[in-house]
């Protein structure tokens, strides 16, 4: 059920509308659109009373939702969600091309710093990087924790990038709202649905990985966790998905892309690496990603990809993410995208 | 890397062992088996110095391990794993066929009585039952809380249950420790490796389903992180896997379960419900899996499953879960199984 | 659309209304029940003149079929169809489960005969083994051909077994059509139609595996191709699906055994060996299948499997067959078959 | 095994090298490459005698093939197979990108031209349209036969452009021979090796489809079929795979083509219209293809696809396809190709 406003609704008349659905026992989630403003409602069980709402000042028409999802659906906001950020200028979603790239995890401040540098100069505004790792093993490389958090810190006020990095549960989530820009929940972790919630009461954007064996809907179920509870800044990624074929490590779902744009507001970006496994494929998959009208890449990089403690295999040196981002500014133009140039001091 | 005592090693030459283990700076994981000790070695980054360890009074032998799993392994521990439990005759994974039966969720305490007292009748030793829920949606029934676990705690005492049921994070986990007697982690956080590390630190036994997606090395690698905290009582669990075909829910894989016994000392069990999502092909599936050579089944059982909240196409009921547990028992016995027959007491 | 005769309709009735159909432009399709005949109608588009039919003597109703595929349902057939042999007594789809063994491919005379021989003593009626091999590579052993075929004949009229062997072309077919008793389609041929077309044309019964790929809908449309040409003997084999699982060569899906049954009247048989791919899990899986509800197995025996041209790692020994037949024997009591016990002299 | 000869080798020592191989029993492939020839050896069971051939004059090397396939290496031909046409300026392969496009099925004389017309004037140079019809259903709609084949042909004359369509057996793949210029082998008849075989001896060349299920060293060594028989010019095709996601009909597997692209040597091309199944997305999944490397694109396209017989929901329409065709040029030229720009004549 969602309340769609008049266009000229007053902001009174928006609170007055959410203060109802809370008589109600509902829980109101307004969200602003270019000419008018959507209250979603959940909590719900069954049919609200419409009536007592589409009688409401402001209000224009109070509509079903016949989908199970409801605040991720473009029939609750028709236009393109953009993620914004406080201290930057770059935004996911809008009609910059969003690139995340650095290391799989961090392993020391050199590797982090010298991956950090180049990738801040190959235009990417967003530095990825592990400081949780959710290893196969566990006896493998698990992350440097909240030290690996820290450098990240230093990288951002380094090379001015925000930073975006992946949560494992309530502890690692709490450190790093105090050091990153967006949230990362893993693929393994898409339904982790206790994780999903804590993610939605945060006032960081998250970065919701699809899993190995997700389909569409349920990927959008899992960003409604997100919302339900407050957190309207979701940001979809599509990684690859198990499948029968092993020439490359997952299966990189492309027609993800259009698919989701057509049934939801929320951005989605692409991980190549992921899906690739290896270093000669990224390039490909990152060149398809774009021109399916993906809002923005996450990529592995390296300083030096052989000695990485993990996914070294499928590590970009940071002359070939370099060579990579050139080649993709053309892509993104031809599908209506710009791409950051990064200007000598934001690189510096 | 893993230690074999000699047969005749006393416990304190085994204790011994473990310290100098504990000295070297790894951890020592001690597996009693049938004619000798193990004593597995975890915590080391590459070769451990087995000439220091091989020397000591009492041990036989210092092996290396190939495999990414150790503790998990039949190399470690050739004779089968089984589960016993303190106040009950029941086991898992010895002679007796280990049968879990109850709701999907815990929905009322008169919905939850009637289907243990019948599945307790029909020779379940175990209650199954969900107090968490992990659903795929926000707005469906998530689930009891700590109140379904009290309730699961009732039914137990009335009919001589043992209780498994769900975890989905550190605070469930935490109140399922003080009511039931064994852990579930369910498909969708079989790589939540944050909650199997904490599960790993429990003395409960743990109820580990395959994810959806996953391979057996990743299934037998999540048993593993569980084990190298130290809770050597994991009992794997086959639940169907996500393919293509569309006449079942999932796709229930029987062959894992030779598969799994080449290769590990843990029992596995099978629920043949999630795989079918259908009631009419809930007794097919599992008595496929019986005959497989499954350790036990986990089975969906409800007094009146049309108006089940979560799952009641897929649950029996009681006079079916009746009739298919008689079945069972004749194929049990081919392949070398008891089946637990109540006594009046037993199931009063 | 199909025709429902009355129980006491008359062969001339029946006849009549075969005509009637003929004359409307379409095919008519017999096929009697146990009690009852129906009459499928295929070649019409779209709806069938219904009203000039249900007015003809002896006819019962005329029924629409909502379903893609018509012969091949239940609707049309509700008593399970049993396929029979001119000179055998051996059955499928009958109280009796029907035993397929042989090797994957005749390599000679000595080959055959020997396992011809053990497979007959331990209860198959029925020889399975390739004349005409689909290999992956051009350059893998392609199968004797003719040759082949003749030594079949000969290992059947030896030991009293009837053949089945698989037809790859309209030339094969036509040769094994002289000398085979059934003609198997194998996986990668289930939707080469023009192949299944021809068979439908022939008298012999027709074992079709189901494609690698493909739903159970896709599986029963197969089946229709074959009915649709007059030929209503077709006996379904599952042999395991292609999924990411690698511990196996395919995913057996002992899910479709039942989930087929409830849809078709068609006998259904599986194939543990192609599922499993390797020697020791072939008879898991067997039992599982037999426990599932299958009217039969198609195994891979050799009698010295190590030197197989083919398919060795997933072949039997002789031995091996005969042990596991006594264990099916149990489990197809349980589920309400008769295992055929093979006298002296049948098995010589 | 394959011989490399010298830059310099005559043809004379070309054909002493093919007539040695011949007189040792084998088979000899010769494929030139762009600075020197080499010569497959097929029909040797295990090693070749090495030196008997290494000494002949003009060979440079003798070189044993460690993969399973042989012909569709890159071992064997380091450089782009480009197929060429006897009539036509167009290729597969080289630095032009080759469109393909058409309805899926011949219906009539007026919708064949009129479509074909528009994919001429939008660059085509190849019309698609199937005459033979692999239905999943005996009761759809099985193509016109020979006389949509006759209808191709006169496409073909009337628009200058080259015409492929399906063969599915013996009899249509001999009719195609007289009619068209390419040859295509379908995704359910990839592993149909009888078919292969035939194509093999066809002087057409083949686009062979992935399977549905088929792995990349399936799909080469159903390529290797082809080319064993002495047909070098083979494009391979990837149309989606099956997975377990539900919003396409197949999933796209864009990373097949860098992959297919660095083991062999042969032209592949994309299927965006069975992958998406649907026509908002074909547009997408065209570009990503484009972008990922492939050689060129077979699209759907029917002059009133609401009307289609088959495959009217993934068909786009002529203005669809035009305005596809326009953005796919530009991501063609990013990549380093060059896409046909109809002059007046040719497209009249």
């Amino acid at each position: 059920m969602l309340i769609l406003m008049k266009v000229n609704a007053t902001e009174a008349e928006i609170q007055g509308a959410c203060h109802r659905v809370e008589e109600l026992g509902y829980r109101p989630h307004p969200l602003p659109g270019a000419t008018r403003c959507a209250i979603g409602i959940t909590g719900n069980k069954g049919a609200v009373e419409a009536d007592s709402l589409s009688q409401l000042p402001g209000v224009a028409e109070v509509i079903a939702v016949s989908k199970p999802y409801k605040l991720v659906s473009r029939d609750m906001k028709p236009e393109d969600t953009v993620v914004r950020f406080a201290n930057s200028e770059a935004t996911i979603g809008g009609p910059e091309f969003a690139m995340m790239a650095g290391p799989c995890g961090v392993e020391s401040r050199d590797q982090l710093m010298r991956t950090a540098e180049t990738v801040a100069k190959s235009g990417a505004r967003f530095l990825r990087g592990g400081a949780f790792k959710p290893r196969t093993s566990p006896y493998a490389f698990q992350g440097m924790g909240e030290e690996g958090l820290r450098l990240l810190a230093q990288a951002r006020e380094a090379f001015g990038l925000l930073v975006v990095t992946e949560a494992i549960d309530h502890l690692s989530l709490a450190l790093i709202e105090q050091y990153a820009d967006l949230i990362q929940i893993g693929a393994r972790n898409m339904q982790n649905f206790a994780l999903l919630k804590l993610a939605g009461r945060s006032r960081l954007p998250v970065v919701l990985k699809r899993g190995m064996a997700a389909t569409l809907d349920e990927l959008l179920m899992a960003a409604e966790y997100i919302m339900s509870e407050g957190n309207y800044n979701v940001i979809l990624c599509e990684r690859g998905i198990r499948t029968f074929a092993d020439h490359s490590r997952n299966t990189l779902d492309v027609s993800l892309i259009p698919s989701a744009k057509r049934l939801t507001h929320l951005p989605i970006i692409a991980d190549p690496s992921h899906a690739a496994g290896r270093r000669d494929n990224v390039a490909p998959l990152a060149r398809a990603a774009v021109a399916a009208g993906a809002d923005g890449l996450i990529v592995e990089v390296h300083c030096d990809p052989d000695r990485a403690l993990s996914d070294g295999a499928q590590s970009l040196t940071p002359a070939q993410y370099d060579q990579m981002a050139v080649n993709l500014g053309g892509i993104a133009a031809l599908v209506g995208r710009s791409v950051y140039q990064p200007t000598a001091k934001a690189a510096r």
